[in-house]
């Protein structure tokens, strides 16, 4: 290794290099700009930061994927969902871009776009962990959203509400072309599954949650443990033994530090919660991947930008403790 | 039950029968405006959601009481209380109203007006308590303040500094049309109340706590055990065999959550943390009733009514969670 | 006593008498204007809250001290230091004055001025506790910062990134004009120093920490743990048998709080976790001075100088805290 992290990467056998995929797509909901945050995350130095003072080898190709050669001139509606063969045949392409990275034994950083790209960067991490390892990985989802919906179940017909269903299999479709390329080897089980963060969740998510013990810490839970006994239990449920792709909605933080995003919900976690997730996450040694989605420096209802460029500033911090910057 | 609480009521025949009180009454104190609480609340869409999404019956008579016909053209202060008469005839016709709820096993909500109402709410549910089911109840009491002044001890003569005295019986007074109504069927043990959120207590109050070892909890307490852990000892002290009234004074939040208030303090609790109590008092199944106070719609340190829209939402929030409603 | 606290001081003589200097120099570091902050503490009501709310009798002559007599006409840089003969020069000077109060078993209370006072300050303590009591104090730093850079380890050359070096010995500097003065009776021993708040520590620092195993408690531990067990574990520490002195600056606290301050760091102190450290403080009965430092109210971020006043609010209300005032 020659990252300055102290902690030993378990899963990794090239820990200390970083395949990092931007995204800029949106399509998995309504509002632009959630396509811009990989450039502004960038812009505010971001890998510089990584490489230079964290020590990652970084493996990048320098673009910021619009990927505008998939998406299809027409797009309709099916079975509710909006944009679904663009959301399909992104998250497709993203999926065999984070697996070319993870089958090296990579670290991987993806930087959304919004919440629906999550499809494609856990489908490829969770095959080449099966792949190189012989296993499932767990994965904890921080959000103040379920992001579990089935097509049916949504209201919105907003992909970004669903990847959580097609991921664990809730949601399925035939059509190649429409998420039928998930395969069993994409997929997760939802008993390695732990969503930190909840305050927005639907009725029937939450119907969900409860037929599937799927293991959840709603913003309740860190008021009653504090947000310390909440990662010992988060942790504790996974077990040390298990790879663990961590993906960041930034609207898990709240509003106070994270405004400019496409949904964001009162009472949410602290920048110091989520920056304390995140070291969490890296001291285990399991991390083998990370999202950071949903940040939209398009939306700001503070003045002269000063919300947009806080919420940027953020999601670094996160990424960074994330990747192993400790205060000490 | 048709609410979609989970939690069974102990103490209610008819716990998903809302009886609602609207009180536009501000002569608790000098500002103006609280008595516009009540309206913003509801215009916020409390009583629809309380209806639609938690499942209450409402039984509530559609108006917002001014009580304009019981206030006196002459009002003299007597003992330094400022609007003794008003308050006095205010009061006695509200806890008329909430005993009428409250003998019939349904649960009272109360939207203030200032702190003063306290008198008749709790007069009338503690009446109501000991004809239905022969005991006393426990009131929670969550303030920046005590609100246990005596007239004498009192610096403003503000009679929504005194609820708890005359409640308690440390205060009393026997002219009839000043407080002298209240009977020992309308009173509380001080053995029965904790206080949560205390931060600006004036030294004659402080000493009444410590004379008869009142159950209080400070900010200090909060920093020091997290609000979790005050909620496990508060309501251990209360038991689970004792109804609770629960008062919930806004200015118990910090002015970053709730600034429109008439006596706001710094370093209060989180909106999140003011939910979790709600939140905690409600799963005991105890909570026979709510009173929710001191939000000042009118009043507003920040821009374009941010800070009372801020506040009235805040307020929806305490009461929903209140009466139910959770996360997941 | 006449204070009223309840805490009876285990160190000091004459703790009600409380000794007051107030330093108005900027020299440890390049920003104009925290020179101001004694007068705008002063101006705030700080020192008539303390004699008459608290019940100090004050000792203090009425000078915010510039020390113009003491600053040479030419002060070229020393080993990299800006300003090394003045704050030298001051420093030696105000290490007398907090000397003839401590010696006299006072209360010291120092207004700052930059952090690079406490070379002072300490010093002055420091020997007096070894003259009175025959024995080392310990020091807790409230910081965002550990301020322990030597003059060849520091980027920026500012004294106020180096006061604990100075005072522990680890750095040293022959010229009786240039720290020179510090003898081993100012000194202090790491192995009796205590951070808490820190979030900001240069690599070279963090290395110090290490080799020198300094008990330090950062932004994460204290999400990790609850300020509440952290302050037992700071306290546990030093033992209930050691004389303390608490140096806070006020760029712990997070700029939310605190944003006028020249070095402020996102992810700090609420303003209650820093009212709470020094509330603990004071209930140990061990402390025998205080230093409240780097409020600059000429920086500020907010719009009609909010900020200033907020941060020389929460700075008043530090120093009440550790001098006695009490929630409850
Ligand atoms: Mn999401
Ligand atoms: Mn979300
Ligand atoms: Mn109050
Ligand atoms: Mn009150
Ligand atoms: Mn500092
Ligand atoms: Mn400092």
């Amino acid at each position: 290794m020659t990252t300055t992290s102290m902690v030993q990467p378990k899963f990794l056998t090239n820990g200390d290099q970083l395949g990092v995929v931007a995204v800029g797509f949106s399509g998995g909901q309504c509002k632009p700009g959630v396509d811009a945050a990989p450039s502004a995350l960038i812009a505010n130095g971001l890998l510089t930061q990584l490489q230079e003072e964290l020590g990652y080898n970084l493996f990048h190709d320098d673009t910021v994927h619009s990927y505008k050669e998939l998406l299809p001139s027409r797009d309709p509606d099916f079975r509710g969902m909006k944009n679904p063969l663009a959301v399909s045949a992104v998250t497709k392409k993203l999926s065999e871009q984070v697996y070319a990275h993870a089958k090296e034994g990579r670290t991987v950083l993806t930087l959304g776009g919004d919440h629906s790209i999550a499809i494609g960067t856990i489908s490829g991490t969770a095959k080449a962990t099966r792949e190189r390892l012989g296993r499932e990985m767990a994965v904890i989802w921080v959000d103040a959203h379920t992001d579990i919906n089935t097509p049916e179940g949504s209201g919105s017909g907003n992909v970004h509400g669903m990847p959580v269903a097609f991921l664990a299999g809730l949601a399925k479709e035939a059509r190649e072309d429409i998420f039928g390329w998930i395969k069993a080897e994409h997929m997760i089980s939802l008993r390695k599954l732990v969503y930190i963060g909840l305050r927005d969740v639907d009725r029937a998510e939450k119907q969900i949650l409860r037929d599937h013990h799927i293991k959840a810490f709603s913003m309740h839970d860190i008021d009653r443990h504090g947000i310390g006994r909440v990662m010992e239990m988060a942790l504790g449920y996974i077990g040390n033994d298990t790879p663990i792709h961590l993906s960041f909605d930034v609207d898990a933080l709240d509003p106070m530090w994270a405004p400019s995003t496409g949904t964001p919900v009162r009472g949410g976690l602290t920048l110091r919660e989520g920056d304390f997730i995140a070291e969490c996450v890296h001291e285990t040694g399991c991390m083998i991947a990370m999202d950071l989605v949903e940040v939209n420096p398009t939306l700001d209802p503070g003045v002269n930008d000063l919300g947009a460029h806080e919420t940027v500033r953020a999601g670094c911090s996160l990424v960074r403790c994330a990747l192993g910057e400790s205060l000490l």
